[in-house]
């Protein structure tokens, strides 16, 4: 079964509520978006990624034979439910930032426009496909930024949350700028470039590490990359250094080593030494084990001749901020825009669009948040992408995903490039949005009975 | 396709380091162990979740025409390598603990005992499965500590890191003690129970939240439970107070309210006042939002008087540690048991066992880990599951994985029950044990050459 294109994923009271909206004619067009609420105080911004599967999603969207049997089953269901699923396809139109956009509070990267049943089903994936594709390319960009001119490659597929993740992950993090990822499923489903080195496993099998390391290149001459900290890891760069000249008789040449455990500064920098000592200047060093962008920085700072990073758990759980506060509303249906008023969680009503704002450098200095059909100065980032459940374009190649947010981070200002974000960006809303709200509030203080 | 059974959820280098292998004959039998290093801080214990998908991953496994198609057009890998994977079934042995046994620092949970290119294979994808039903099955039972007699149910694929993480994390916190899920596709691929209310988009749909509440209750009258926080949750009770008599004409009781934003521990209460006035007093009150189990604690400790909990982020992503520290290591190859020395990284050689002892009330008090073939006082936890690549016993239900769950939380001495573990558990490595790990090292010291 292809888990990830199941109708199912979604939440038992979404489907509750279909049967009563059908049996209460509430099948009208309802516009939902989803949006950030607030950024963590961690994340100076966001990079919106998972439109691609978004929209793979609502274009299969279809309940199966057997889905609709265990459904009847269930005994929860009444036929005028089970009807409608069996015919169910996502029919309605989708507006959306294009992939790689940056973005920030309350900035709607997505809107889905459909009649009330389709809009309400979809919610529970959509939720689950942008949020975690948003947020790995957010981390992905926070070491990017930190690691300038360094290879960064994911090898996060084995603590991802599943494989989904694992592969989701690899692409996020492509889009945001890392060279490529170790998982060969993301490889092959996106056409990531694939990197890989060799395991402790390798090593051990050999006893002698020597053998191990020679084993290994005559097999996989190219792009050699050794795993140097088995058993000690200044005494293996000296057996690299040693086993150099008889490779290189046979025409293989050692591209790096690879360092994964004990102290990453001190060692890149013994390492450095001895191999160039040992003639191997070209020789580059990787790092891989537990590292954060935090540590990056760090390394940077303590001059760590490091020249790439493989980085696993950090990357693809987003460690220091495994999940955003992002929510799919409801924000206009049957033409009246509706608000949502729970503490801390109140919504801004209707269709938005969000306009961009640049400074005389290029940087992006504000964006406003309006009504969609007002006009304002900059670049408007909402577009339309699918109609009548149909996509409007080709899909984006992941080159020009990746493009556009490298332009993304070039324009950011310099205090959200840093780790720890020396402002918030200004989101400003439109007094028309703000009036749209009080007016809705305003009628339903009318509408409202207290003791009905 | 089926993303959770594909033989490419690997990394690169463990392509590369079969392609090694064979060429150079290494293809004798190794031996696996998975295990967590270390326990993080928070965590006083874990409990061992996914063997059932393991032993499924492994039983699958094979490489499709189109993945090996793929793979020769890669240019990467030679004749030898895809002749062997195109034929490449699991054929080893697995011994592991039940699901659902609760585990400490360096105890393999899993054992693989296969030829060298089978056992690499599969590493990414056994990590991958093993860690993440554990991490969240451990990240429930501390809610299901905490929170005794209450009703909790998972409510968390939105924010799961993609479909298989939401749909396995419904399997995770069954087994650890939750009563459900949300999630339809965890009620129909594993049988747990479903459980739903209904959104605020339901309410915002209709303007009138009593009408709202009406047309829901009468559309789905069976476990009605009534959101009531999308405007101003006292007043709302108080709707639900003067619709109770009309629903109950119709012959609907309401078996609940939900609270999802505010303070909840004060607007229990008032809520629970209003109710009880109102003579709802068998109304339960649900309370979703956010809620972790340091907040459960605190409603506890202030009396809040909440029935049940909806619980999203904080389970589904193990919010507080995302990630565990754990490793797949060769302990054995050709007979000879092998060990990885990096520093903060050692492992114990050889195949392990791991047998619990109690004190005389029953609670756990000490583990042993020995060589397998030793033999020593308690239960020893490490069984065969899987000979010869096929399953030994039938699958385990989720029953039977749970009740042994719920055995193993109430034999947890008192101090590891607690949100901040007030010990951490003893893990005794026998003397035989830290001999052969010795034995290793000598082993590797005589071969070990460093100048080659």
């Amino acid at each position: 079964m292809d888990l990830a294109a199941s109708p199912l994923l979604t939440d038992l009271y979404q489907l509750n509520m279909i049967q009563a909206y059908l049996e209460h004619g509430e099948t009208e067009t309802a516009v939902f978006e989803f949006f950030v609420r607030r950024l963590p105080d961690r994340r100076g911004f966001l990079i919106a990624a998972g439109l691609e599967q978004a929209l793979d999603f609502l274009e299969d969207l279809r309940f199966s034979p057997e889905d609709l049997d265990w459904l009847a089953k269930s005994g929860r269901f009444g036929t005028g439910l089970l009807d409608c699923l069996a015919d169910m396809r996502f029919t309605g139109d989708v507006h959306a930032m294009p992939e790689g956009t940056v973005f920030f509070d309350n900035e709607p990267i997505l809107r889905v426009t459909a009649p009330l049943p389709q809009a309400q089903l979809v919610e529970t994936r959509l939720i689950n496909i942008l949020h975690f594709q948003s947020l790995i390319a957010a981390k992905a960009a926070r070491m990017v930024l930190c690691a300038p001119g360094k290879l960064l490659v994911d090898f996060g597929l084995r603590r991802a949350h599943g494989a989904e993740a694992g592969v989701l992950a690899g692409r996020a993090s492509y889009i945001a700028g890392f060279a490529g990822t170790a998982t060969m499923l993301a490889g092959k489903l996106f056409g990531i470039p694939i990197y890989g080195t060799m395991a402790h496993s390798f090593i051990q099998a050999y006893d002698d590490e020597t053998a191990a390391f020679e084993a290994f290149a005559r097999s996989r001459p190219d792009n050699l990359i050794l795993l140097i900290d088995t058993y000690d890891t200044e005494v293996a760069a000296r057996k690299v250094v040693a086993l150099a000249p008889r490779l290189d008789a046979a025409g293989i040449k050692i591209r790096g080593v690879r360092l994964d455990s004990g102290d990453l500064i001190a060692l890149s920098k013994s390492v450095r030494r001895i191999l160039d000592e040992g003639g191997l200047g070209e020789v580059a060093i990787f790092a891989s084990g537990g590292i954060d962008e935090q540590e990056m920085t760090a390394m940077a700072q303590q001059g760590a001749p490091i020249d790439g990073f493989g980085i696993g758990t950090s990357l693809t759980t987003s460690f220091d901020v495994p999940a955003l506060d992002c929510a799919y509303k409801l924000q206009e249906y049957a033409e009246l825009p509706r608000r949502k008023r729970s503490a801390g969680k109140a919504t801004w009503p209707g269709r938005k669009q969000v306009w961009r704002q640049y400074d005389s450098n290029g940087r992006m200095c504000r964006d406003i948040l309006s009504i969609e059909s007002d006009t304002h100065a900059g670049e408007p980032l909402i577009q339309p992408v699918m109609k009548d459940g149909r996509r409007l374009q080709p899909r984006s190649t992941l080159a020009e995903i990746r493009a556009r947010a490298a332009r993304g981070l070039q324009q950011l200002p310099e205090p959200l490039r840093r780790l720890e974000p020396g402002a918030r960006y200004r989101v400003e809303v439109t007094d028309a949005l703000v009036q749209l709200a009080a007016e809705v509030d305003r009628r339903l203080a009318g509408q409202q009975r207290t003791q009905p």
